[in-house]
């Protein structure tokens, strides 16, 4: 099967959670920006939440560039991370609308946790069906911040019950480690092809 | 016609569906987890309809990549699936809303069986347009899952009204029938293609 | 410029159309058939809007596959039909609302004939491009549908505030008529074409 | 990388943006052309954010065909002028709901001041690409629309404190003036196809 849909119907779920998380953040009665004010947490949840969205998808495009084809297996893999990811505007919005407070920003963590778990096996599926002298299973190498965040995604959640603002020191951590997109992927790709 | 509208504009459909529905999980005003557990039913019910319209998605994923073209009534009946999917959020909320009442699980086996219909339907469109000897028709053979599954929905209406855990069960049942692939359509489209 | 981005937008727009129009059905509060009763309006108005949008989307594909390049003046005529398809949720949403109401149903006639002038402007806009000797110039001929529709939605509009009923029906009427997929250009694109 | 997903990807968003917005038209309980009218500023409110998000796509679509490869720094620039779009529908809202009062109009023109901003960081990424030879790098030249826009949204914004209506005239200005899609990059591409 081609990957052609598989990567327009992930678009597609992912512009929307982009976009529905946007609704969490309420339009105020009042016309003050006092009146705005308490919306500040919903924003900057907003915010962390669009940057790890925005993670996902461009390493998405990175990882399903080095494949051609896709199988039943990995189409559930990436059914299965959708899944993690749309749960993503509860968390924030949760998150959010209680000014991050400590079970929060807990489950928050969890989903991310999640969402990075279901990452990895979509990543073995792929390497799974394209054989450990693939394109992908070259580049992700010894794959250090795959193996690290999990760990660092379960530091955040213990220190969300001592320290909200460890917590969210280790999300924002997490998301600034991924933004610079999967190099490794596109250095190899680069040259492997001839162009 | 090509075929490339059509999918982009299901992918888009069933991606809005699948994302809508977790709007029916209500961010809770307590920031307690406690205050989350009343989203269980929700939850729940979420996870269950995810699965349904993943499985659609995926085996609408099959069943066009074995035609290249449509024709007008192969437009409509894809329209009349979408419009039973997209009533998935309403049914999988009320439901969700009165914990598995048992009207609302009956109204959600109805919506799922009038899809099954309307997916059966689809096929048949394909086939006629493809002839007996398609791919498809050679594929779906006996199709012993798609003989069966509106019966299964049947029983699951009827067992609503007298056990819910029955019924619940049912559905989970169909939906683990469908998880797999439809690996006929997979096995033929592979024999047939060189490459 | 091809026309590729032009088709992914519409059908994205298109496709939002359909899936948020369902979230005016509310999810009722109680578990009994009775508590769904009062959503029948609603319903009943979401398959009437849900026919009109896959109609439009329907002929939408059949009018752009006419053709191959876009230009700016087509861009923006395609963003005005958006504009008033994209008002249909508001007017569908009204009209079950109000339990089909004299100025409800008036004001669905008045967004139906917005976008079937826009569709109009739309398909002079390609005809425009492409000169009288294009295929669609040649396939639409006389467009008896195409001029009798705005006719018709001003007699809808009018008789809204007479008899819902009629105005109602000649609304039916008008998606009936349409249902057909614009044969004439299917017909002329199959001569066309030596496939 | 090829440009293909980063297109749909932006569609989807755009294409949600544009159909969330009319979601602030809220339903009226009354069935009287009266209960509507409370409802005019909000309408006019998302023509107005229609226009711009119509525009930003039109000229988003003008200034991808100028190239085919695309860099992370190009695909965090799109994310960046999506961030900013992603909260006309809440700009958009508050200034609607509250009838056009100075602070609501000054946010609104701060976000298409910041949408502008990250509109010219994007372009920059691809001609930093692309070398100042390329197409749309000559396309865009002196860019005096591109210049004079953060100007007139700076003065937008502080007209808004004083005068709405000068300051609501300032932004339809800038709307209409980049009404005309980029002519310069069409033109250019045009003469550099031998089609």
């Amino acid at each position: 099967m081609h990957k052609g849909r598989l990567e327009a119907f992930s678009d597609g779920v992912l512009a929307i959670i982009l976009t529905i998380m946007v609704l969490e953040i309420k339009v105020p009665h009042g016309d003050t920006f006092a009146a705005l004010a308490p919306q500040l947490p919903r924003f900057l949840s907003y915010v962390l939440s669009f940057v790890y969205v925005g993670i996902y998808w461009n390493n998405h495009h990175h990882m399903l560039s080095s494949t051609n084809r896709v199988n039943g297996r990995i189409l559930w893999a990436n059914l299965f991370l959708l899944f993690w990811l749309s749960l993503t505007p509860f968390a924030s919005g949760w998150m959010g609308e209680n000014h991050f407070a400590p079970n929060t920003m807990a489950l928050y963590g969890f989903i991310l946790l999640m969402a990075g778990l279901a990452y990895w096996i979509l990543k073995n599926a792929i390497v799974a069906q394209d054989g450990t002298n693939s394109v992908l299973a070259y580049a992700v190498g010894r794959d250090l911040k795959g193996k690290s965040s999990p760990v660092l995604y379960g530091l955040g959640i213990v220190a969300s019950f001592w320290n909200t603002w460890v917590a969210g020191g280790i999300y924002v951590f997490i998301a600034l480690m991924w933004l610079v997109p999967d190099s490794r992927i596109e250095r190899t790709l680069e040259e492997q092809k001839p162009k």
